[in-house]
This record gives C-alpha cells, structure tokens and sequence, in this order.
C-alpha cells in the first residue's frame, strides 16, 4: 500500500524577499517533498502567486501542514489554500440541448483523463437524458422559463449542494444565472463561449461572423462572473474558416474548438492549475 | 522567346444558369487556355463570382480578349476584370516607427515572393530611410501633424499619382487617412491591425490583453474603408500567450503574427486572388 | 418536391489545351448547371484533374451524362467519375479497443456532418460492442489471431460485400490487411497513424518520441495501400508537447489530433473531394 | 544606479527529498531572492533538474554564491551553473547564401529582443557579406571546399576563439562540422533544419515531400552533436501546405517556420532555459 499521498499548495501574498525560501523550508520541515513548483509575481499589484505540488507521509495531514504553515502565513498575509489530490472534486455538467461538450467531457472522465466525479447532469430540457443515462449519471430536468428565475435556482442549488458540488461546468447550457447564484458558486463556475475576431455584439454571431467575412472562429473559456462572458480567461483557441464554409459549417468547426477548450480549462481547474488574481487566471499548464 | 502571356481574369455577375460554360466557350474561342478556375456563389446576395487564370498567345491583347467577352458580359450583366501577369503592380509602403512589416515585405520582394515592383516607402518620419535605402527605394519623409490633413493628402497623392501606384501597404501606418483619400483608393489600400479576442476599445490594447489576461492575440489584414479597421477581412493569424508574457512580450508575439498576416494578404492581392463583394473578401487562395 | 438532383463529376486526362471549355460546354449542353469546380494540373505527369460539382433535373441520369460525356471523354482519353449526391456511401468502421476516432465519427454523423450511412462496426475485439449498439449500429466481432489471416479476411469481406460497403474507415483498427485484401479496396480504406518529427521506425513511437523530446506530436490519414502507412497522404495535423507531458499525455494529446485529423479526411472523401494521382491525394477542400 | 543584479541558476542532480528546500534555504542565506523558479523531475533516470532565476545584491559574486551552494552540492552530488544576467553570451551565426534567418536574428537583435552581442558572420560564401555590413557585424569568408576540413575549421576555431565566443548559430549553414569541432562545442551549437511527417532520407527534401502530398512542412532546432540532425530538439513548428503549392511556394513557407523557430530557440538558450539531460532539451519556457 502507497503510505504517501499528494497535495497541491496554492499560495498568493504580497510579494516580498525569501518568500520561496520560507515556504520551501517550513514544508521541509513539516515532512513535504516538493515534486513541482511553478510561480508568478504580478508586478502591477506586487503579488507574489505560487503553485507547489508536493508528496509526504499519509500520517501528514491538512491539520499537519496548517500547523506547520500558519506562522508564515500570517508573517507574510499569505492566503494558502492545500487539496489533497486523492479528494477528487465533484463535478456538475449544466447543458441545454447541444451535446458536443457533454460528449467530450463524459469520454475524457471514463478515460481517466479528468481527475474528479461526474455527479450528475443538470438541463433545461430533457433531450441529452439519454447521454447522460448510457454513462450511468443521473439526469436533472430542471425547465427555465426565465434565465435566472429564483424558484429554478433554488432547486438547482438544493441539488448541487445535496451532491457536494465543487465546480459546475456549463458545457453549452443557454440560461442566464442570477447574480446571486454566480457569487454564490465564484470561481467554480467554467463557461465556454465562442470568440471572434473582431467580436461582435448582438444575437447570431456566427450569421455577423459569416457577412464580415472573419477568417478565424474561436471559443474561450472562463469562469463565469456576474458581467456575463467577462469573467477570467482560463483557455482560448481559434480554426480557420474560409468564405466557403456556410454559417452551419462555421458553427461545425465552432464546436470542434469550443469541446477542446472547454476541456482543457476543466482539465486544469480540476488539477488545481489556476489561480484567480485581479480577474486573470494564472494557469500554471 | 515566350511566345504565350498569361491573364487574371475577375467576373462577376448575377448569379444564373449556364454562366461557367459560357464564360469558358467565349474564352476557348477566343483562343485561351484555362490554367486554374475557382469560384464562388453568394448566396446571400446571389451573385456568382469567378478567378480565371488564362494563358494565350502574345498576339491576343486586352482589345481582342473584350471584343469575345463583351456580349456575354452584356447579356448577363457581369463585371469583367483582365490583369495581365506580366504587367506588374506597383506598390507603396506607409509606414510610421516600425520597421519589422516593411523588412519582411522587402525581403520577400528581394526573393521574388511578391508579384510587383516597390516604387516608394512614404512616411511621417524619418526613422526607416535608412532601411528604404540599403533596398534603394525611394524614400518620401512627409510629416502628418493632424490625420487626414489636406494638404499632406495632396501631396501624398500627388507623389502616388506620379508613380501610377496601384496598392497602398500601411505597413504599421499610424496615422488615419481621410474619408476622400480612403474613397479615392477604395480596394487599393491594404491595413494590418492587431485583433483581440475579446476585442478592446479605447487605447493601449496591448496592456488591456494583458490585463484581461488574454491567452491568445491575433492580427487582422483588410481593406481599408472609411470605417476605420472596419474594411473586409483578407487574412487573420493569432499566436498563443501566456500570463508569463508581458506586454513588452506580446507586443513582440504580435509583430510577429502581424508582419506574417500583411505579408500573406498582399501577396494575394498582388496575385488577383481576392474579389470583395458585399463587404466581404473573397479569397481564392 | 425538389426536382434537381446534383453530382460530383472527377475528370482526369493528359493535359491539353481547351479541356475546362469542353468540359463545361458538354455538360451545359446536358442540361448542368455548374455550381462548383476546382482544378489542378498535375505538372510532373502533366496530368489534367477537375472536380466539378453539378445540378440538373431528376430526369438527367447518368445514361444521359455519359452520352454527352462519352464523346469529349473518348477524344480525351478522360477518366470520368460521376457520383450522385442523394446516393450516400456505405461505410464500414473497423476498431480495436479504443473508442475515440469511433466515438466522433458516430457523433458527427448523427449530427448530419457526414454524409453516408455507417451500416456496421467490425473489430478483434468485443470492447465496444456497447458504443456500437448505442448508437443502433451492428457490431461484428471477429478475432483476429494473425494479421492478414485468409479466412479471417474471407469472413470481413463477406459481410462487406453483403452490406454493399463503399468506404472502409480504420478507426484506430490494430490489424493489418493482406495485401490482396489492400489492393480489393484500393481507394476504399482510410487509415489514421500518429506522425512524428522525426520519424521513428521500431515500435512504441511515443516511448521514443518521448525520449527524444520532440515538441510536436502530430497525425496522418491516410489511403491504405500494400506499403504500410505509406499511402497517399489525405490530411495531417499536429499538436505541442513539452518535456513537462509523460508518455501517457502525449499518448491523450495524439488521440485528439488522431480523431479530428482523420474526421477531416473522411468528410473529404464522403463529398468526393480527393483524386488520387500518382499516389498523392489532390484534395479539393 | 541599481544596486541589484540578476542570476539565472542552473541545477541538475540525483532526486531526492529536500532538495528544494535546500537549495532554497542556501539561496536565502546567501542573500538572494527568488524571482523564478521551475523544476523537472526525469523520472527515466531520476534526475532533478531545476532552474532559478534570483536577484541579489551587487556585491554578492559568484564566488560569494559558490561558498553558499558548494556545501549542497557536495552533499547531493549537484552540478550548478550561475550565469549573471548582465553577462550578455557572444555569439557567432554561421550562413552560406540564404538569409532569411540571419536577417531575422539581426532584426530581433536590433529591437533588443535577444539577449547577446553579435559578435560575427562566418560564411563559406560571399553572398551576404552586405547583409552583416549594414548592421555593422564583422563578416568572414572561408570557403568550404570540403565538409571537415581541418584547416577550415582551424581558421574558424581561431576566429570563435580570440572573440571569446559562446554560442554558434548556423543559420542555414550548409557545412557539417568534424566530429572534433562538435565535441569541442558541444551544447553551444544550435542548428535549424526542416522536418517532414514522414520523413524523407536522401536529398532534395522538398521534391520527395511535394511528390508525397504531405500536407503539413515543418522546422526543427536543435543542438548539434556529432549524430548529424539528431542532437538534442529545442523547438519545432510547422506549416500547411496543400497539392496546389509547388515546390518553390513549399520551400517558401519552410523558410518562414525556420527562420521562425531557430529565432525562439536562440531567444531560449540565450536566457538560459535549456537544460539538456540525457539528449533531450528540457526548456523551461
């Protein structure tokens, strides 16, 4: 039996001198190897942001390692934030009736390629139940007459809390959420919405894409915030088109890169890869 | 002696029955040789366009080619573009401050990878003569101390008129043209501009990529109309960033991508490979 | 009721003078709009090639076609190809255990992306007997102990041959064909293979492209012929990896180039956009 | 004046617990902050790597940083390298006719985007003597006549060496090197060469992948070693190509991902990125 386990360290704090060499010694001294370490300092507000993954014994525990890590912590105003990779996250997918991300999201777990579980699907309709079903995840068919109608967040949110959940993905879900709802769940939130060049305001954006003639489509992915589809950048990626691709065609190749970048932000949030500072997210990939 | 010359013929028309056989009847009859075809049909606007590069003997000129294409040309209202291969274009380069668009066109016209001859590099300052010298082409120090001002048009156009340009290059051109001098070159001015997804309003896009923390930025190549960077879109690249870059970074990420979209939209535009319709850039590349 | 039908006609000949006239000529005096046509002059073999996308009415077959084609064909020794749109392929997928090249092919062609039936699955294995019946699409386990096996091979053609299969997909398929069996489809398999820069002979590739520190790892679809992996080459594409990915990332990674690369090359081929000519596949995308 | 200056620290050493912590703890006391740090373990041969990027103030040199760190690097058998920042590297490109890579370099040298002097042009040829005069580089002509020869290379060794040189890029240097010179500078050579999917032996590169039909043509730097084009990959890219790009516009688009790619290599090595380990580039960039 393994007698090591894993946990990844989130660290930000005013930037400072030796704040590597502090943290670096006070896990040695707490019993922690450190397998990898990546860090980033923003210079327009002087934070100092660091990613540590490191392994110890199973009798090292948070309670341990808080011990060991307060007094700096406090020294230096570190927020420090320590998840023990064998806890996998629980997870929520949100969609509506396009199922391209589901799809993609649902094989990527069943590879072991997303490290968390899938708890349970959430839609306004019931046309993906059958996906949902053939990979054995309970279905919630939640109507929403109006994006952010209390009464439907409420029973979403009793269902996301009876399960635990940490983070909802919204694999192409078209309702709105409340405000309240958005800050409720901050930072747990992914979105993946489609991006062009130039970008463009307004319903059917593939159709504007298609009269302007872009000759790239993309998507990005972002922690939703309440000013809708500004939140935190977490992935971008775009694919060529070119005048003889319809808009079907467009919105074809669309899906093609929204599945992609979807997963990969996942992939990373589930990793504990990113943190969230000054609204960007530093993706420690 | 080559006793064949080579044509671009652009056509476009309302969209109908039959118009590929009659188009290739009248130009097999008047003794062409089909090399490549391509085209495209609008169906927004149901227009039908076509790129036909010919090749046919020297003694078959502009004159006889119209006199075979006019009564097809009448009968279905088509515009006829001819563009002999062997005359070249000629071009002039904007430039401000920056020199890496300009470098990359000249040394791609120094290896014969663009189909025309550079008669001028026009600029609001002096910095790069010495760079239009070492390639000993003409260097025209016109400063611009208000945009779109009259009397610098006047003489900027009277130094293009000169020298019978047929395309304008902003190559990293800082200032804006006037609405009259825009109009006047109309389809004979081509612009590189960055391009963000999201897109950013105001100044400094750079630093606001950068604060947005954007993991891509891109550039766009366009006509240029009289609304500004609003002209049909020739070519667009991005390159991946990170939050590691810095602006400094993704500035030089972005010259880049930019120098490499400009030089990719000119050379198709050298080579009669682009028809716009409906403010969209046909590209038969 | 519709009452035009369309088809794609592939022409290929020696090259000559007035053939897109003749061509275009022919098939107007058949009845045929042209509503697309791409060509492409082979100059190593001076060979001709032209696909040609037509409509007409329902009354035009391809009887008809073939006697007004017949003449310009016989004068120009053309091999003519006409296949009617409404007539969708039959395709055969053949895999082993992994189930992501079988996974988006079946998704794209339940969301109308690809043009044909998929009549059945075959495999040497029964693993994804379960994805097949999901998506109602008989699955036929046939072991395989050695590759090439004559009877093994006899019984793959049987059911082919009884399905009227016209495209052979090797979704990831771990066997290799006889040659005989090869050279029976000629044309009619579509295989996808990792790719790598450099190419690695000898087996587990991603163990040495591992070693090796490549930064790219990529893949390639290709027509099977009797020399493995060697066939006319339909698409490519590649994705980064850093030292940072193990053997099993790069593995993930290759399989989300593997899936979308030979997605791309099997629409082509559904749309009848690819002649094969001295063994390199012309693509008219 | 700034009383701080820079140091990139490279470690590399049997893995271990602690070492981190160590090296961080040593760092501090030694005055040093940790502006960067990246590490890597080989888990092929269980090596750590690490590379750290720390300020410090002026008077502390590296004999002061060596008398902190030998006491670890006694203990944990650690090869370290300290290159202060303000030491810019003196490098030497190596060309024979084409230029598109030197000028490159010297543009991005110019915009004070590579961190080194360049010190010299070494050429077999005279073609671009003019190149490295107008930006006022010292060009040498030693013709080649044959492959290693050891007069030539005594010439060269002489030039690299009263100019104190530490890196050598070839360019588009179309010489090979003994296997003396290589050893001599093993690690401070970085040569470009293009790459194909599959790869072609024997010559002219770019005829066997025009008559292949690849689709995709690509660029590989690497350090050299006495396995020619085989040593340790920095970096690669690629680029489409499609059937209609002969093989003048093949070559071309390689030239524009060369030139591309040996430019960020150069960039990586120049501040000391690259850690080579077991003949791969682990690049921490």
């Amino acid at each position: 039996m393994n007698t090591q386990h894993e946990a990844v360290i989130l660290v930000s704090c005013p930037d400072q001198l030796g704040l590597v060499a502090h943290l670096a010694a006070a896990l040695h001294k707490a019993g922690c190897n450190i397998l990898d370490a990546a860090q980033y300092t923003d210079t327009l507000t002087n934070v100092f942001i660091q990613r540590i993954h490191i392994s110890c014994e199973r009798s090292i525990d948070s309670k341990t390692l808080q011990k060991h890590l307060t007094p700096i912590a406090d020294e230096f105003e570190m927020k420090i934030n320590i998840r023990w990779t064998d806890k996998t996250k629980r997870v929520a997918i949100f969609v509506s009736k396009e199922d391209h991300c589901l799809h993609d999201l649902l094989l990527l777990h069943r590879d072991g390629d997303l490290h968390c579980s899938i708890d349970l699907v959430i839609s306004n309709h019931d046309d993906l139940a059958d996906v949902a079903e053939r990979f054995c995840i309970p279905y919630h068919h939640i109507p929403v007459p109006n994006s952010g109608d209390p009464e439907v967040e409420q029973q979403q949110t009793a269902i996301l809390e009876d399960n635990n959940i940490d983070l909802l993905v919204l694999a192409r879900y078209m309702r709105i959420f409340s405000d309240t709802f958005t800050k409720k769940y901050a930072g747990k939130i992914i979105n993946i919405h489609h991006s062009f060049l130039p970008a463009f305001a307004g319903g059917k954006p593939y159709h504007q894409a298609f009269e302007k003639g872009v000759k790239l489509v993309g998507a990005t992915a972002h922690y939703a915030t309440t000013e809708l589809d500004e939140g935190p950048i977490i992935e971008q990626g775009v694919i060529r088109v070119s005048h003889k691709d319809s808009v079907k065609e467009m919105i074809r190749k669309g899906r093609d890169i929204e599945r992609t970048v979807l997963a990969r932000a996942v992939r990373w949030h589930l990793e504990d890869r990113i943190i969230v500072h000054n609204n960007r997210a530093i993706v420690f990939s």
